[in-house]
């Protein structure tokens, strides 16, 4: 059976002001009137049942999430104690599927991308559960619109065939973000997607992985695993993890795993990651402002003006974010949209706890 | 006698959004814990008793600007019923001090100036009104700092005289605002002087300057001279200032009237007219931003951040200034700070009452 797993446990700092240590961007309404993570359930409908839509996140999160999506079953939520990155998180949620059934293949997604062909998208993950049916474990690849600096890579390698009228390669290798000039190259190649963090692969095949090139995890995961449906069961999560490293599923198992397949694909993919990504998915106006709320411009463009209720007043300034909040009014400039998390950072620093 | 009027009618939409109609500049505290009129106030102190400072302003503002003073008489408020400009306001106040001293010699000040120096500041007044007492008008010219041409200046002429210490020359001719190269030039010379709108004459010295050359002036002023202290005077007023023209004291009087002196003055004066003009005044921090209120900035220089208990976060910005209210958040670039003008007045034309 395929069960899709969305994983909503990052807080997204790069969202700051408008996402808090309590209030992380999947409770965002960034698009429309349904938040990130409202999105990501909603499209997985026509594919899922809810019974088979997973959420991986923590204790923290649980509550808000769980509210957006009445539909999902209490059980389906996967809570970490707390947060380990993608490889341990994957893991997890792959004992939980094997436990109720060995042959689980899961998608593995995230909370916060934004995808306009919602169709194609649905398409693609079938495609790609036909092809990780016999172990291979495929990933989707986005077609780069431009050459970013902000995505990993993976390059195309050879065995390409056609599926459903997808085609799909061997990953010839994942490459982390790169400069300007490495990632204008890959581009102009055509060899190279994105890597989307969108992978298909059978539960248990994920759990050899791990076994190979993690076994420190994969011993702490069978722990878990033998624990579940116990009365231990929570006592032993919660005393494995918190011997569990933090790896990413990139690093930790897809950079050197067997038998990976890429299936490039090109259905209006955003990763809303910072408030400048937001600039790409939202219309803007005549003189390229995007407006949120309520806003006033005089001789500026290309700006992302976010509000809730008050009145934001631009004068004379171009590719500017200005987020206002109740409490916090943030204006950064668009080319250091990344620098939000480095801010966040400093207040934490300065014990600011109130604006966390 | 010697009698002190404050000008302080404008609302100062340069200053907004901190300044709203039923709250002007002169209500703000800029510098420090004290209000621009009660720093105007202040410094008069040591030099006029209570009774003999005059504030020229109109019934909105009125009740704010007592309530900052209660020092003052409530008969010294000279109430216009609409701003006419200054060239009416000077004669309004100039029959108000003649109808109670036939020999009243008048400073007119402004409510938006800031000044260091504020015995130096005396020390000019006095002198300045040593040199008026014979009749001649007298106007304080500050010595430029920078070639502004955001002030107009006046030309020294010939007729040097040192009084107490301070050079005297006569006026050779008012200059609007210039643009730069002029003011280059001017500043160059050591001829010119900045406008600073600080003024001395006797009162039936003005009076004869409105006769000669604004003669429709004159006569509605003599009506309400006429209407004072009897019944009808309110209505006198009311009816003769809604036929009065708006007209500046530099325009309709200074630039064409008889024997007029400059006395250059360095008491580190500043017109704070703007929110880039504050920049020049406050303390700025290792970055060179000026901060009022709670602020965090990551490679952010030369700007302006004021708020009202939200945190102002800036990054990657230079030159900026933010100003964060309760309903408006203003972020202006700092050389387009006059036109915060045309962007209330853009507010105003669509409606956004709320905001003025």
């Amino acid at each position: 059976m395929l069960y899709a797993v969305i994983m909503a446990g990052g807080s997204g700092t790069r969202l700051w002001p408008l996402s808090r240590r309590h209030y992380p961007k999947q409770a965002l309404k960034l698009i429309g009137e349904r938040t990130m993570f409202q999105h990501s359930v909603d499209r997985l409908a026509p594919l899922f049942s809810p019974e088979r839509v997973k959420v991986g996140t923590n204790a923290t999160l649980a509550a808000a999430l769980r509210d957006q999506v009445p539909d999902l079953p209490e059980k389906n939520f996967i809570l970490e104690p707390t947060g380990r990155n993608s490889a341990p998180a994957a893991g997890l949620a792959a004992i939980y599927l094997l436990h109720e059934d060995p042959d689980a293949m899961m998608v593995m997604l995230t909370a916060d991308h934004y995808i306009t062909d919602t169709q194609g998208f649905r398409d693609a993950l079938e495609t790609a559960a036909e092809v990780a049916a016999d172990g291979t474990i495929v990933t989707l690849g986005v077609r780069p619109t431009q050459p970013s600096t902000g995505y990993g890579y993976i390059r195309l390698g050879a065995g390409e065939q056609l599926v459903n009228g997808f085609r799909v390669y061997e990953s010839a290798g994942f490459v982390e973000k790169p400069d300007a000039e490495t990632a204008a190259q890959f581009v102009d190649s055509g060899r190279y997607t994105w890597n989307s963090g969108m992978f298909v692969w059978r539960a248990d095949r994920l759990m050899a992985e791990i076994e190979a090139q993690m076994p420190e995890l994969y011993r702490g995961l069978s722990q878990i695993a033998a624990g579940l449906g116990t009365p231990q069961e929570a006592d032993v999560l919660r005393s494995v993890w918190a011997e569990i490293p933090s790896v990413s599923i990139d690093y930790g198992i897809m950079e050197h795993a067997d038998r990976v397949s890429v299936i490039p694909v090109d259905f209006g993919w955003s990763d809303i990651g910072n408030w400048d990504s937001l600039l790409d998915v939202l219309m803007a106006d005549e003189d390229g402002n995007v407006v949120i709320g309520d806003a006033v411009t005089l001789d500026a463009h290309g700006n992302l003006l976010r509000s809730d209720g008050r009145l934001v007043a631009l004068i004379g300034l171009d590719d500017v974010i200005v987020v206002d909040t109740p409490d916090v009014v943030l204006v950064c400039a668009k080319d250091r949209a990344e620098a939000v998390r480095d801010l966040v950072r400093r207040l934490e620093a300065a014990g600011k706890e109130q604006y966390l």
